[in-house]
């Protein structure tokens, strides 16, 4: 058997650890890195088509079945995001004599310092990384960041490093639409437009989108990779080709950044709007990326006006797009409730200016829903759309952040950070809105646009015992100052429903829009 | 083989036509009426238990199997709703040689007036009646009517013929909570607390639910029939019943009930409070009715504080208590977009005085809730909590209405039915939600406690066209006017969303709360 075989390790980042097998030690990888089995084999044909390729992983009783993918150049590549620390062996399937039957074995050794592995639901309707640590999902969008030039893309990452955003919503394929009329950087597939050949994939082009998710992963931030999207209307044809096509170019998504533990998976951006597809095609999709994906990266599917059912099983989380919804925290709750699956909203409108209904938000109105999606147990996802000479937004090209919301947007990130690690949930559900935290040791009591000038203090029942007794502090949301209250408050039981200060204490409020009111527990 | 058969039918109300099988002519009975067969059999053993009885109802290719029931003194009864005019036969089977192998036929005619048969959905959202009449629900509770004095019984059929409502929810089994700690009329089972016996049901009730269905059939109101509820809490145990009592209860109430059109299944009020019932439960529940009801009558399952998951397929409609969602039309729609089928809020909080927050609002905050569920293409129930000496709620035991919402109800009834017979749908749903309405027919536009002097003339533009012609009226939702405007408003484009009058002419308003505006394409 002739091959060649070389064993890529890629670490956080770029860094590329290539051991050859026959004389090194056995390669060592980290947990919920990337282990990356590279082989040798044929140039001839078409490899994307004629070739399949997949590795068994195995570890004690545990076994993945990971697909490989053809890099170009007659390299073909595995890719392995490894669970587990320990040892663990792996054997290769093949229809190529030289690709089939290969075997190894690696170590997979603790994670390094900010490698928390992937993200995944907990607590119903919150996420934290495989280790346990939290991930409060503070999303914004940059549609087709990949399809700007090189020194935009750079600038985009510099903009990213310093904002508050551990999320980003982007594309695989280009984007045709206002403010987006131009060619892309490279396409997926090779040829050009009205000639392209949706069965060879453009490995350049997708070996950039693989050093992008790994700069995003530098930075923190999760990929929240969407493989369709309607914004091609034919011009390329990306938004209509055969279910075939659409297998072959998932497969091979998939087994290309499958192995990244930042990814995530949205099917769609405005689902609804692709009119070449149907809900059954979607059932189709959403099934064949859970069933494909080897590492169960988080899945959903976003809307344009019709929701999808995000009760089925193979859903983690529902992804929506409804502005309204946030207009305050009494209807943010409510997909939670029709759900029970975290509830982000990836969409409700944009910090800008242009002509648009959707694109004309202030950054006040735009923190205001962030801050009632977070109130109500939910989580929103940010966007800027402001005018610009050059066309280039934020929204979909990236580049720099113009507005006043993203500062505000990090004051709410140091907020949830010192939350309780298990999510802020409403504590009085349908009747208290303002209420979020976690009873009894935290609270956030949002006031939104109203203006009080003093707050009774008082809490919602549910486990309050009388004697508790709390500090508070006030969070001016719009201006990011956090001012102590220099006293404590005493509760004893005040009414049917409520705690309240047993000396009826209330707390001076500056009496502008905007203000919460952070209360911790004392004892 | 010897037995007595005699045909029942039941035609609308309490008339019930008895023919003789072997001299009379061919029995006759209307579409959705009901048909009964009428069999003598057995006394001894438990015949609940021991007998089992059905038939098969046959025209053309069309066959139904529908359980008889036994009904004490030896009384078997099957009772079929006919779906359609013609000739049907049947042909029983039992267990019970004299009951076994009985066949007859009937002749189906026209329904007599006032007989639309049972309500089904329609336009995804909306409801009919069989014979294409728009329904469109105005419930009230009474949920524990049944189990009163037959006197206040009287009484409570006497105020819902005087009042708005066109849909009762009421349970099966008795109430034991606050307000209602007397003992009901009659068990459903033989035997007495502590000693029920509940393999054998006690006809006697059952044949005054018979009545009461009818009664409100009479009335054309819907009886939205409750079959389980946690308001016992183990007094007298029937929320605690194994899956087989669950079982034998179901199936002979439908048996029973299924016949009269006019019957809806909810599985429960507030499901979530049953706690000797896992979610599992009432999968198998739902399933069993939907299964075992040969008519397909209306079902749905009413939460307390977990919503039910009413994308599932045997769901036809979400039954949903939260009073949250209707304080604003813009969280009212949030529920149709995630479950795709009609939307009653079956709970909104109640008009009345009592210390509970569920049960306390003014009549004007109740009328204010129903109209934002009709803007938003939804329904809504009412309820009443007015203390009283004699401890007789409406909501649950009756009696009179003593709140001024049910006079404005029936105002908002008028208005539904001059709307279009497919329902209010949302104009411009998430973003402008004040909007309800069939574009570009008819518009319902709904400024809630907003108090507005005037009104600028503007539409969102779903099919409009420039030059189409409008009337308006005034509605005070609350003083129960309708005041026309003395002037038409010809449309013109205005904006990327919108299109207004052309001359920019404004609608004068009160300045009240609680007005809405009634506007209809004249050309």
């Amino acid at each position: 058997m002739r091959h060649r075989l070389s064993i890529a390790i890629l670490a956080l980042g770029t860094k590329l650890v290539t051991a050859c097998h026959a004389f090194a030690a056995i390669p060592q990888v980290e947990q919920w890195g990337t282990f990356e089995v590279s082989l040798t084999g044929p140039t001839n044909g078409n490899p994307f088509v004629d070739v399949y390729l997949y590795a068994r992983f195995y570890q004690g009783s545990v076994s993945k079945k990971v697909w490989g993918f053809y890099d170009g150049d007659g390299v073909y590549r595995i890719r392995f995001m490894p669970p587990a620390k320990g040892k663990w062996r792996y054997v290769t399937t093949s229809n190529v004599k030289e690709l089939h039957g290969i075997e190894g074995e690696f170590e997979v050794v603790s994670p390094s310092p900010g490698n928390h592995g992937p993200v995944h639901v907990t607590n119903v309707f919150h996420f934290a990384y495989a280790d346990g640590t939290p991930f409060r999902p503070l999303g914004t969008t940059v549609y087709a960041w990949i399809h700007q030039s090189l020194e935009l893309q750079e600038r985009t990452l510099k903009t990213l490093a310093n904002s508050p955003f551990n999320k980003l919503r982007f594309c695989v394929f280009p984007k045709w639409y206002d403010w987006n009329r131009t060619e892309p950087l490279m396409y997926p597939f090779e040829g050009t437009r009205g000639n392209f050949d949706k069965t060879r994939f453009n490995v350049k082009f997708f070996q950039l989108l693989d050093r992008r998710i790994q700069d995003l992963m530098k930075l923190g931030i999760e990929a929240d990779v969407i493989l369709f999207h309607p914004y091609d209307e034919g011009h390329w044809g990306f938004d209509r080709m055969t279910r075939s096509e659409d297998e072959r170019y998932l497969r091979y998504v998939i087994a290309r950044l499958g192995a990244f533990r930042n990814v995530w998976w949205s099917l769609a951006n405005e689902y609804d709007f692709m009119e070449c597809k149907s809900e059954e095609d979607w059932y189709h999709i959403g099934e064949f990326v859970s069933k494909t994906d080897p590492f169960d990266h988080l899945l959903s599917i976003h809307n344009g006006y019709k929701l999808f059912n995000h009760t089925l099983p193979w859903i983690t989380h529902a992804s929506i797009q409804n502005g309204a919804a946030v207009e305050n925290p009494n209807s943010a709750v409510l997909y939670r409730d029709a759900y029970r699956k975290p509830v982000i909203y990836d969409e409700i409108k944009y910090e800008g200016d242009i002509p648009r209904r959707w694109g004309n938000l202030s950054a006040e109105e735009l923190v205001f829903r962030f801050w009632n999606a977070t109130i109500a147990g939910c989580y929103a996802t940010h966007g800027e759309t402001y005018l610009s000479p050059d066309e280039i937004l934020w929204w979909s090209k990236g580049g720099e952040l113009k507005g006043q919301s993203p500062a505000r947007l990090a004051f709410l990130r140091q907020v949830l950070e010192s939350a309780p690690p298990n999510g802020i949930e409403p504590i009085d559900k349908w009747q208290n809105p303002e209420y979020g935290g976690k009873a009894p040791d935290f609270y956030l009591v949002y006031f939104g646009k109203a203006t009080p000038k003093e707050w009774e203090f008082r809490l919602p029942k549910r486990a309050l015992e009388s004697g508790m007794t709390f500090k508070v502090e006030i969070l001016d949301t719009w201006n990011m100052t956090v001012t102590p209250v220099d006293d404590l408050f005493v509760v004893e039981k005040s009414g049917l429903y409520f705690f309240a200060d047993k000396d009826g204490k209330k707390v001076q409020l500056p009496g502008r829009p905007y203000i919460a009111l952070r209360i911790t527990r004392q004892k």
